[in-house]
């Protein structure tokens, strides 16, 4: 039956952020679908550049909030959420340690809610924005971080967007928001443990070797680089595949003969790369890394953050392109806990995700549902597949190059 | 502000099964929505009880496989999938051992993929079958599983259902699938080595102790029982609040001013139990317990067996009856390795998870999207508030008691 290609055969990849394994089958984009179409989110429809109804629009009155009208905005506008996740105001609760029950474990937990609308424009997505009307929006998340980051009751903020109905956006001005919580949520937490984890065994930064081994040069070996087929608890242990006392020395992935190559980018600069990662569950998925150690957006200077801005537009053109519709997804900014912990920070490495759930057009999604809910993440095409797709859409948006 | 109330102030509750937390914002069941509504799925449109076109009704030529016919079968029937995610003739994938990068670790995944009609009527679900219709039912999945479990290739079955268009399928007719495979899935690993760990702790079984927990006599105490505020580190590390050196006596919840007060109870019988975990994150997830500690399904007695399935038939009715419609969910069984692990074996204990993804009605679904995908998973309700509304509906189908 030859030999094993990944193109085709069956294999899971493990994902070293959230500690967990990535179910793969290729092969399985040949099976017909049946199943349930979306709405195409066309952005070829033009919608007004002004909607009087929408709640986000400059000048407009806010739902629920007869009193509040908006302002005037010209590029940015940010405002707490009426309808907040969480709130600043509510009472302790009050604990009884005596009863502890480690099956009924709770904690009270206080924040903020912020809607931070990237542009006046009801009509504009981010792929429509140019690289000066960006920069503004990295801003307004760069003000909303650093007006929280001291507060004691904040402990991290959790930047985000959801874009496009499918995504449970309800509003499709375009806007992001910022959750930010007593607690570190479960997510960061657990990419900032296994991230330390990394440290400590390796001396260190998880996503700085990430970078190094994505943007080695190509060479002609076989893919995947560094694979290995031994038992899952074998590797979390990490034990098994670092012999000769070598467990202290970052690992290399210099040998020609599996150096990695290059087969995972969609789009780099001088400051970010943007790689579909090697344990992507979403089609699509991609991960934005700064290819330097800092820790949070208000590290970066003027030239990074016009590289970010550029990347990101980049990035959603593509997106757009590839299959010709106002392309969906959720996008989130991992930086820095604004808990004070020292080590929390030095820790951390500012990356964002990007979880686009289109799979094969503008109206058939990927359903991460009864396996993936029970087992296992799966997903059909390989990330290499995937990049290569993106690679190939202009970075010129459809729209615009058919004027 | 006066004292905290689990119905209205924001807190976040502990997963023992899969080590994670999930934000629970009860105050957010008042936000208006204005986002996108799923068509629904409504079980009142009469569609045939047979379909020429279905690739699974009795008699009929299967997708992509012209040569292969289905029986004339009158309760269930099995056969492998024509679409595999994994698959049993794959090449062995070879190790190169000396250039590990613990960032690009992947290992090959063999198995098999089964697909398990429940009838051969098109147009029943679970809801809609008897008790003596849902036993077969039962017996198909324990065959696949005993029939799998000896493959030395074979170390794990995953059976689950995935019910509606919504979630993924793309065939009304009544069935479920088994995924079988080399390795032991992500979801089920983490759960069993959580499971093992507190039975290192406690010395005994978290679902036993769990069902204990959840079946208590109800009382007049304050929701919820057993809650603390601790910090999530010092929780899961275990250490704070198990003074006394008491920490290998099991959890008890006798104390009359913390008992649990069956709040979350959906329905039982003498040997199963469903109640909305206490730590659920979709609405109206649910879990079906054995009450008894029982690794597999092969394992039940014929009363049980008739037992599981009058709490299926009882959950899938109460199910339809809560928003009028053929509710969607994904459905999954989780039981022992079939790993010949005998502390695999002796950690399991028998349940089933449901995941469905409505919210407010047939037609509008929760998303879990940005915060949930890149922070922490969240809910609106609580499991308390939405168990009460599944204990409301009556377990009488709304189509059979219009009749
Ligand atoms: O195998 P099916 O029913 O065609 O496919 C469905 O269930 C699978 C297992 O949960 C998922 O991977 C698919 O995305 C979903 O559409
Ligand atoms: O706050 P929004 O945009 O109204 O709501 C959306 O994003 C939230 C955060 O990811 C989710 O909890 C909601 O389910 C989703 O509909």
């Amino acid at each position: 039956i030859g030999s094993f290609d990944f193109n085709h055969h069956s294999h899971r990849r493990f994902n070293p952020l959230t500690n967990s394994w990535v179910l793969c089958s290729p092969h399985r984009t040949q099976r017909p679908w049946q199943g349930k179409e979306e709405d195409a989110e066309d952005s070829s429809t033009t919608s007004p550049s002004f909607d009087s109804k929408c709640y986000l629009c400059p000048g407009n009155t806010r739902a629920n909030k007869t009193i509040h009208r908006n302002p005037d905005y010209k590029d940015t506008f940010v405002f707490e959420n009426d309808f907040p996740a969480v709130q600043q105001d509510q009472p302790e609760l009050v604990v009884d340690d005596d009863s502890f029950n480690p099956l009924l474990q709770v904690e009270s937990v206080r924040g903020q809610c912020h809607v931070i609308c990237f542009s006046p424009n009801h009509d504009k997505t981010l792929a429509d924005m140019s690289e000066q009307e960006i920069l503004p929006v990295i801003d307004a998340w760069i003000h909303v971080y650093d007006s929280l980051k001291d507060k004691p009751d904040i402990n991290h903020v959790q930047i985000f967007e959801n874009k496009g109905a499918i995504m449970g956006c309800s509003n499709p001005h375009p806007h992001g928001q910022a959750w930010s919580t007593q607690d570190i949520p479960q997510e960061t937490a657990q990419e900032l443990e296994n991230m330390h984890r990394y440290k400590e065994k390796y001396h260190r930064c998880m996503l700085c070797d990430y970078v190094m081994t994505e943007t080695k040069t190509k060479d002609t070996s076989s893919f995947p680089a560094g694979s290995m087929n031994g038992k899952a608890n074998a590797v979390m242990n990490g034990s098994t595949h670092l012999t000769n006392g070598t467990s202290s020395i970052p690992p290399k992935s210099s040998s020609t003969s599996t150096a990695p190559d290059g087969s995972r980018i969609v789009c780099e600069n001088a400051s970010f790369l943007c790689v579909v990662p090697f344990w992507a569950t979403w089609p699509f998925e991609t991960m934005v890394l700064a290819k330097t150690h800092v820790a949070t957006l208000s590290e970066l200077n003027q030239a990074q953050k016009l590289d970010l801005a550029t990347i990101l537009r980049q990035l959603t053109c593509r997106y757009d392109n590839l299959f010709k519709c106002s392309f969906p997804y959720s996008m989130g900014i991992h930086q820095a806990p604004t808990d004070g912990n020292r080590e929390h920070h030095e820790t951390s490495h500012l990356h964002l995700h990007f979880y686009p759930p289109l799979l094969r057009s503008a109206t058939v999604k990927k359903f991460l549902v009864g396996f993936e809910l029970l087992g296992q993440a799966q997903r059909d095409l390989t990330p290499e597949q995937a990049a290569k797709r993106l690679t190939e859409c202009s970075y010129v948006h459809y729209k615009k190059s058919r004027v």
